[in-house]
């Protein structure tokens, strides 16, 4: 944290999923947020401490907490009530992990929610640590049941549209969108072919962009991991050819790479997306987007961003392609700057972070 | 509590299931168990605060517990991870229980469990308030989770048997055996019926029960709540008639009475009962006991209560109850006043909170 900020630096612990590292390449946008920020936070000066599935990997200076492994006893595997080993494995994690934390209050000035399961909102309020939920996804009933039950938790949402879709529990919340690290997304000088990069899931809708494209009479290239195999061999694999094709799921920098060299973008969530994160990388790197218009997708597009079509409608998605790829490469980089940067998040968590640990607020 | 054991009444919040009520007639053993030390703690002196399923009624001066009902809301509801509204229900019950309760440190000297559910467990940690857990069953999947995750839970035993089925987690554990108010259970004057009394539900092989008094030549009279339909109509009331007869769900001083005028007991548990609630019972009554061999049960029958006979081997129960009835009802009474009398549990209980409440432990 630049000089005068705070008299020394946060201690701050990040809650993340107990399941996936947090380590390149990504298995989703949630876990590169989570990277960037820590990242962020630990250049700031902060001392991070994360707690991630196994396998986490932030680099120098960011402490990774072990996740505690349940082993049912033989006894207790045979009883009726035995739920799925994941369901259970995750459950002690996050026990154990909020057990640590409310039997050291003073080891932390902070505490940042990202994970999605209702045990660290459940106990919070018994810890004398104040934390902070990053609402990444709407209501789940988990979720909405700890939201209930806790007194006034402390959120923010990561758009509008996911704040909107809790405001019958948490009343108005803030909204920080998460931001990219613009320096990692150079702007791109683009080319001809379309790009669609995310997790090759069916709720991302990949198999639709292959159908734009072909409309669109462009090639498109697609990166991401296979994370639905059976989606990929069924959906994907068979329509791969030369002018479709199949990339990997590539390292940041190839990525960038990737995306900087492309025409458009082509987003294709099949549900609410609360944010898209691919949408803020595609700007930054000055390539269009040409999005199905849903979620929290419409607030960071804007309007020099690309362009919104009905949700499905692959012809309308097509010639928003081409249109989109007609836009000014340097005003679409300039709205990632100003509505989804880094800087611009990491400036509201400080504040945030500040009030939280009762420091004068300076902001960075 | 008799004068000079404390300074002042201790504050003792009892926790008992969400879902089914404190109230005769009682659903199951729990239930009653529960219901007797609520009442016994308020004789005693004490100030009780109930939490239970709507509907308990445990009489004057014990405070009941709101339970606060979830209700998912539309968006919560449709996602993919919505579990059983029922599963819903008792995890926000109970969360909202253990905050209320980490909320208001000062409102208890003593929390004492008798839920089967993880949450108390995973969140007495982060309450300043103690607690401590009867053990009803052998591990579950999530308490076990719980009671791992917790450090150094408090508990007791309703057994020895469960004592060690637990051991592998909290290592030795002291054994409370739930009490029967002797003076609830009168001594009867027996007869020439047998009984069974209890939950009809497959697990309590009541079924059992009817072939044994077939084979002994016995009239055999059932009393308890049909908790399974199904298991009631396709495998108890096809077997009624003159000499089997199924007398009701039957409150208290009723069933003291079906008990006490009957020459045995039939106990016959198709898994490993962790206590056995009706054998206390019935030798309070003065009625012997004929059960199968297995789980706390033996702990209780001991060498005057009545006799036991291989799990399941309907033939050995049979003769087991013929040769239990000539048993002296005397010796049988007394067997239940030295090993499971309410006075008794109590007794340790009074030390157990003192302890825990750092209260000079006078005994009551």
């Amino acid at each position: 944290m630049p000089d005068g900020t705070t008299e020394r630096p946060l201690q701050i612990a990040v809650i993340a999923s107990s399941r996936h590292p947090i380590a390149e390449p990504f298995a989703g946008g949630l876990e590169a947020h989570v990277w960037h920020l820590t990242r962020a936070l630990t250049a700031a000066g902060h001392e991070v401490t994360l707690f991630a599935g196994p396998g986490s990997d932030v680099g120098p200076g960011v402490h990774v907490m072990h996740v505690n492994i349940f082993e049912p006893s033989e006894v207790a595997r045979g009883d009726v009530s035995m739920p799925s080993e994941t369901a259970m494995r995750d459950h002690h994690a996050y026990l154990t992990l909020m057990l640590e934390l409310a039997a050291d209050p003073g080891r932390f000035d902070v505490i940042h929610n990202h994970s999605l399961h209702y045990l660290p909102i459940a106990m919070a309020p018994a810890l004398s640590t104040p934390m902070v939920t990053t609402l990444h996804t709407p209501p789940t009933p988990w979720l909405e049941s700890a939201m209930t039950a806790a007194p006034h938790p402390r959120c923010v949402a990561v758009s509008g549209h996911t704040a909107r879709l809790w405001e019958h529990v948490l009343g108005p919340t803030p909204v920080v969108r998460n931001g990219v690290r613009i320096e990692h997304w150079p702007e791109g000088t683009g080319g001809t072919d379309l790009v669609w990069f995310g997790r090759l899931v069916p709720e991302k809708g990949a198999h639709l962009a292959i159908e734009a494209a072909r409309l669109a009479g462009k090639p498109l290239r697609l990166a991401g991991p296979r994370s639905d195999e059976h989606y990929f061999t069924t959906m994907i694999e068979p329509a791969l050819d030369d002018q479709i094709r199949y990339v990997g799921h590539l390292g940041h920098s190839a990525l960038a790479e990737l995306v900087g060299s492309s025409a458009a973008t082509l987003v294709t969530p099949m549900w609410d997306e609360p944010y898209g994160l691919v949408v803020a990388e595609s700007l930054a790197c000055g390539t269009p987007v040409a999005s199905f218009d849903r979620g929290g997708i419409p607030e960071i597009v804007g309007a020099d961003g690309g362009i919104l079509v009905p949700p499905g409608d692959v012809a309308a998605l097509a010639s928003a392609a081409l249109a989109a790829a007609r836009y000014d490469r340097c005003s679409v980089r300039q709205r990632a700057l100003t509505h989804c940067s880094e800087d611009a998040m990491m400036q509201q968590y400080h504040v945030l972070y500040s009030e939280m640990a009762g420091r004068e607020n300076i902001p960075a």
